[in-house]
């Protein structure tokens, strides 16, 4: 950590609280990104154990939105994943690998669940689809940008993904709850990260300004496609599975717009683009991610090799 | 994880323990990546923060010799972290971006160590070092080819780094021992990792074990120069601070040899390319690894913006 991280962390602000703080109570004694703990509430091997022994199966409702889940993480996964050894400081290359690490985490708990309902394995789903199956919205498959534009793509993500988790947690489907209880913990960090570097770069050079300015541009387009209601969240929320995503909308805008003005940045006067990830129709850019992502599992299909 | 991998997990294999197992010791009931422990022994901020009071400052000995290790540990970090989303399975992304992410940790540490002896930040050596002034042995900066080779190199490397660590934990360098101690934890599992996949590859189909074998000759012309002895290390052995490259060489044919003859695997016939990489003399592929960590530190030189 360079000094200049010193003096940003002991910085007050406001009703965010800071991540490493909270996730220092832990008190575990290593940092090793390797360490497996058995102690998780539900992590995708227990998923598939619970499925093995018909203790879980989601309904086809419940698997679309797993699925819709799912392929969110998935794909900034592998987005965020590029940035390790890329970011402008090796500090911060560890904790967007880690963010990456976590949203995969998540996006393979919520794809094994999902593929419970179709006899699928987490790796059918993500290495066996082609891209009209991909349930992600557009905002996770926008291209990393320099940093800032990620850091925009990534406050705007964690904070949605906060409050969808946060009443996840509630659902009337078990393994989604659980699944959820575990995730907004994690989020709960990626979103104080973002939030950091939001008022960090806006307050920081007139070039770290101009900078997020201009990614938050670049990715406010994709926003209102995370809050829109179809067919399918009509019935789950009716069933008490999940609450409409227009619901969440206001919390959103209220907790984004308190780091936004704090940062003195004006939500971006920006159209909104059209959308569609959840029907399947996506940007050009998701079929070159998918083709990194599946190359290698598709040149051998049904070996590990 | 696949049931194959539950097979696979139950599976004895020598005398080398199960990773995973011996992680569930620590017990922490989370298993986010984004966790920061305050409890570790010596983080790079721990070893900035005794830079800056003056307690700890290498020897310009210690110091290239810490740039050495760190350079290794920064550039496979590079190659590796481009694994995430992209490995056969979605279980194997994690556990290769974990892997990257602790190589990266160490590399943090060793290189903001070394850099205490010329005023130089992790940063500065990371970003703004030319290519001619990377240290790091010519194994970490190959390709990482398919998956096999990938394990292949991983297996060299961390049998290498944990002879490395485990002697270094003995230092008279006080700070080079206590990173060790840390490190060689995290190195300790990746190589029970890379271990199990030897023997997965080399025991599965016929192609998969074709690839095993083609990833060991890939990568093994680079072994040697990880164990040359040079003035440098001399002086380090005689005073006590590092051991001889050359005298780790015995433990590491022993216990890879091991694993290689339960994967009933020959050590590759092939010869050793030149090596160069400890004073500075890269192969092709190095250039375009920093091109592409370095761009983003350097269109701002000084400025976090």
């Amino acid at each position: 950590m360079s000094t200049k991280d010193t003096d940003f962390a002991i910085e007050g602000h406001g009703d965010i609280s800071v991540g490493v703080q909270g996730a220092g109570a832990s008190g575990d004694g290593s940092a090793s990104a390797t360490r497996i703990t058995p102690g998780n509430a539900l992590r995708p091997e227990d998923i598939a154990l619970e499925i093995s022994r018909g203790q879980v199966k989601p309904s086809e409702d419940v698997a679309e939105f797993a699925l819709r889940i799912g392929d969110d993480g998935l794909i900034l996964a592998q987005r965020l994943g590029h940035w390790i050894s890329r970011a402008p400081e090796l500090e911060e290359d560890i904790a967007l690998g880690n963010i990456a690490l976590d949203q995969l985490g998540h996006a393979r708990s919520f794809l094994t669940y999902a593929g419970a309902a179709w006899g699928k394995s987490e790796d059918d789903l993500a290495y066996f689809r082609r891209e009209h199956e991909f349930r992600s919205a557009h905002l996770f498959e926008q291209p990393n940008g320099d940093f800032a534009v990620t850091i925009a793509r990534q406050f705007i993500v964690s904070f949605y993904q906060f409050e969808l988790y946060t009443k996840l947690m509630e659902s009337t489907d078990a393994t989604l709850a659980a699944i959820s209880a575990k995730a907004v913990k994690e989020v709960d960090y990626h979103r104080d990260h973002s939030a950091q570097w939001v008022l960090r770069l806006a307050g920081g050079t007139d070039e770290s300004r101009a900078r997020i300015i201009q990614g938050f541009k670049l990715v406010w387009p994709y926003v209102d496609e995370l809050f829109e209601d179809d067919e399918l969240t009509t019935r789950l929320a009716e069933a008490g599975v999940a609450v409409q995503p227009s619901s969440l909308r206001a919390e959103f805008d209220r907790l984004t717009g308190e780091i936004m003005a704090e940062a003195e940045l004006e939500i971006p006067g920006v159209p909104q683009s059209l959308g569609g990830g959840r029907k399947g129709k996506h940007s050009e850019f998701l079929g070159y991610i998918l083709a990194e992502m599946q190359v290698l599992a598709r040149e051998h299909p049904g070996a590990s090799w």
